[in-house]
């Protein structure tokens, strides 16, 4: 592996902060962030790790990330946390979010944490995996930019809206699924166009809403929902939920406001965090937390299953130990951030995973 | 049409009223049931309908429905309300929680139901439609007997497991959709068989796992899930939030219980109620749900899109004025129950529905 460059968990964070902050993030936005793309490292996520970082750099230059934004957190209703990012991306204003919106829901049983105005390229497992660490139930909704087509239609609308779930076990790392709405990530597109592969049926439809498996019709036409109408409803439920319902963006206007094209849109986030205790008349945690044991158990006795997040947990503990590798071009590319420099165009990955190519501004 | 009995609104709910009530059911248990097989007559969802009197009454005489049960409605938590149905169905559980769930969102911005030891066989739509039409969004969640393989497996562990959303519209019927996690409905297998058809790909496997499209293989094997892996994690999170989160049955255990195999599955429902306007500093609803009415006209300005639950209001309008046909076969099945007697067997629905073979214990 000479093209790949190995790095501690440590080294990962580390690095990151310092280029961020080299690029003009404030101190406690580029931990957040390194924070967010070392965990993605960790847990081999790595569409969400230091391939992301350009991202981070493209948003901030192009004057739509805040450099320095102090998240504000305040209470809207009994049970209704407020997190406004101004436009800072959202692993900040999550980290401020978070034991706030923890606290509430051990108070009032169920509770929800509004996140607006944050800017967000990042997986959404963190911040209910937090939420299930503390014996919490945790629900996450996000839209995105307009990449997928609605129940009969043909033209991009939908986000890849992403909800995440996590149920928390004892002594073992939470339950945690973090899923788009549609039928494949666009990173996943846009890898097999660049190895001149065909995409599996069901994934896309071209411009003219014809199925197509070629990636750059698919591109140009409009990503689908995963599981038909099904998929799109909820598709739509996020729309809503991460917009009108809190005041923020639909994907259609996130992608109107992203002037720049930098892939990083702004918009709303709903966290909704339920305390299992507290939906049982003297409720009891462990035999709650045994109860989903036994379902566990029944999923696992089948061969062949795994549970959700099983992957992640066993890459966090190898990654642990061994580090993780980067490819060397993007280990380049990120030490010519950490020294304060740019480059014209961001080809930030070009191993295992997509280059996306962004013009710098 | 010979063969079919055409019947107001207002006959089928007196004509269930009437015939639950001949059957054993209190006063308020057969006019709760009654309203919910009106209504899914009413929306066409019809095997929500007359066709599901049979379950009603088989429960009743296997002992496994109380015709009677006062549900008592606790609260768990500032946030958390319990409507205990007491092993009666669900229909009067939900009514009686209907109107203090809506008061505590108002309230406390988000709130949650907990349903315990209700029999359900009814949609979930009637619930979440009931929240949105006075302005607040709402989601509910149940799992039901094990028909469905865990992703990877084969065998039959989770249930068909429906979720439900609503979204309120100004001066029009809710945004709603009520969807299984499951590929299809059971009953649609069991149509396919009756008529002699086999199934879309995709539906389901039979004992040895193998794909099938033989309704008999089908009904031996498991059911999938819609969407493949991402459905199946849906229909995983709705068992633990119907189950060890409020100290209820797994889709497993409720058909462990059923013991007089009468497929109407004893257990726990989760309904969350958000009020819009406590989701923003200074919420304003009417520009909050023209917000929404933005996305709504998005979607239908592209050919061949509609939103879920078109068609229900579609029926709704059409059958107010004219009513609804059921065959002469269910007609006069129901006026046997309606004096007072049963039948052997249960041969419910001969039209376009599912006959359920029943035996009558």
């Amino acid at each position: 592996m000479l093209d790949a460059v190995r790095l501690s968990l440590q080294e990962v964070h580390d690095t990151a902060t310092a280029l961020l902050a080299a690029q003009g993030y404030n101190q406690a936005h580029a931990q957040a962030i390194a924070n967010t793309v070392m965990m993605a490292e960790r847990d081999e996520c790595r569409h969400h790790g230091l391939f992301r970082i350009p991202f981070y750099i493209n948003a901030l230059r192009a004057g739509q990330a805040s450099p320095d934004a102090e998240p504000t957190v305040t209470r809207l209703a009994p049970s209704i946390l407020k997190v406004d990012a101004h436009h800072g991306f959202s692993p900040l204003a999550l980290e401020r979010g978070d034991a706030p919106l923890a606290e509430l829901a051990r108070e009032q049983g169920i509770a929800a944490l509004v996140v607006n105005n944050a800017l967000n390229v990042a997986a959404l497992w963190p911040e209910v995996e937090r939420l299930a660490e503390r014996g919490l139930v945790g629900m996450a909704y996000v839209s995105a930019a307009p990449y997928v087509a609605p129940a009969g239609g043909i033209k991009p609308l939908y986000g890849t809206n992403p909800m995440a779930f996590a149920w928390p076990r004892a002594g073992k790392p939470p339950l945690v699924f973090d899923q788009a709405a549609s039928a494949s990530a666009r990173g996943e597109i846009q890898i097999r166009m660049r190895d001149g592969l065909s995409l599996p049926e069901g994934w896309a439809i071209d411009v003219r809403g014809n199925p197509t498996t070629d990636p750059k019709e698919a591109l140009a036409g409009a990503q689908l929902p995963f599981g038909g109408v099904k998929g799109a409803s909820i598709a739509l439920m996020i729309e809503l939920l991460a917009g009108p319902l809190m005041g923020d963006t639909l994907s259609f206007e996130a992608g109107e406001r992203d002037v720049a094209g930098t892939g990083a849109p702004c918009g709303g986030e709903l966290i909704i965090a339920i305390d299992p205790v507290r939906c049982i008349e003297n409720g009891n945690r462990q035999a709650q937390l045994a109860h989903g044991e036994m379902l566990f158990e029944k999923i696992l006795e089948q061969d062949g299953t795994r549970l959700p997040s099983e992957r992640r947990y066993e890459a966090r503990a190898r990654t642990t130990v061994e580090g993780v590798t980067i490819p060397r071009s993007l280990y380049e590319t990120l030490q010519i951030f950490k020294a304060g420099n740019t480059v014209e165009r961001l080809h930030a990955y070009e191993g295992d995973e997509l280059i996306r190519s962004v013009a710098v501004t």
